[in-house]
């Protein structure tokens, strides 16, 4: 069974504003969703782990597919505000990098549910929206540090940067499977020193790559390009 | 209204192998699709098009849903046929990559409803374990050219491989914004450019990264790892 550490104001439903209520609801989801699977997150569930009738339930929610929606979102909202608490305490490009990954490889283990490829299926539209958004924001903030520090153009850093940064999607599948925090440390390494390399490397115009000419963007201007794929790379 | 190129055989169905109607049917489910999306994809619309009864179409098909995985299925297996015998046709490491890319950004616009992330939801578990897989071997085939190349450790190259191709789906999210054939170049050489600085300057051991000692893998090994994203990276 669920403990009900989140939701211990089962008797107190008359006590609660709308906006505790909901928000204890979905505490509720959460641990539902964790101890057992997004399968166990019911109306009929939600509402007997509250203490509360399944009317009271849909007052909040149109159905159980609104209850999923709104963990998915509340959690993924709460953990990027984590990781960018971490990131901004870091300072220089491969500083703040170093905390991002640290912070994705952490929550590989906590979150992990949130990111299942299999789970992101259901996500409805405007959560995915919002996840994108996140993603976009993301990859222009080290955008704008990388161009600094490796003096690339804002165009060839952002599509330098959403290209590397898509690779957290491999490698939070491949902290996933590793154990040991030694293995994890050795993996956040080696990500960190691709991305340093690469960036190093494009700065050097050794390559093919011509530099940001007119006629030749890295593809990424502005709002348009980057988008990140939907499911996310972990950046959340 | 849909042409039917390439289901001519409108009126010889009684001349048409079984596998044969189904291959036919398929192609008139792809005609639709490219031409008004995949909502219309619909069994009558198929029936009518291939000019038989809805009943000789269900004798196929369990479900317009089935009708739809078929197109995506058979599809994705023919453009990694044509990827792959691109890239085989090219020699040693950073040729192949850039095979492997032109070959991607090519297909951004003729395939570009195969990848939409929007549609990839539909898409049956049945098809995305086979996705996943393809871009296991794509992983495993880089793995090894790179390991030999850069003078890495299988482990190491299979987990830097399977970081640098998830940027992938980045790169053909960025490819497809881009309408010049010299924006989409140099895209290609930016991404080739990333990926060759990223490995040499992981193979010169410059980083945090301290090689694969026997606590320390990349943290890929096998099959277990770089389970690339059920998204694809655009590999097929």
């Amino acid at each position: 069974m669920v403990e009900q550490t989140k939701s211990a104001a089962v008797n107190t439903s008359d006590r609660m504003s709308a906006e505790e209520r909901r928000d204890d609801l979905i505490n509720i989801a959460l641990d539902l969703l964790r101890e057992s699977g997004m399968e166990a997150i019911t109306i009929g569930a939600v509402a007997e782990l509250a203490g509360v009738t399944r009317t009271l339930v849909y007052k909040h929610f149109a159905n159980r597919q609104d209850v999923i929606n709104a963990v998915y979102q509340r959690e993924a909202a709460k953990l990027h505000v984590t990781i960018r608490d971490r990131v901004v305490e870091a300072t220089g490009f491969e500083g703040r990098l170093r905390a991002f990954v640290d912070a994705i490889i952490g929550a590989v283990d906590t979150h992990g549910w949130l990111f299942s490829p299999a789970e992101s299926q259901t996500h409805e539209a405007g959560f995915r929206t919002e996840q994108a958004g996140r993603d976009r924001r993301t990859v222009r903030e080290f955008a704008k540090l990388a161009g600094a520090e490796f003096g690339l153009s804002l165009r060839e850093a952002t599509s330098a940067m959403g290209i590397l940064l898509s690779g957290l999607t491999s490698l939070r599948l491949q902290a996933h499977v590793l154990t040991s925090e030694a293995d994890r440390a050795a993996l956040a390494a080696l990500y960190v020193d691709l991305v340093m390399a690469a960036l190093k490397g494009l700065a050097s115009g050794e390559g093919h790559y011509k530099g940001d000419t007119e006629t030749s963007p890295g593809g990424a201007s502005g709002d348009a390009a980057p988008d990140q794929p939907s499911p996310p790379p972990g950046a959340r």
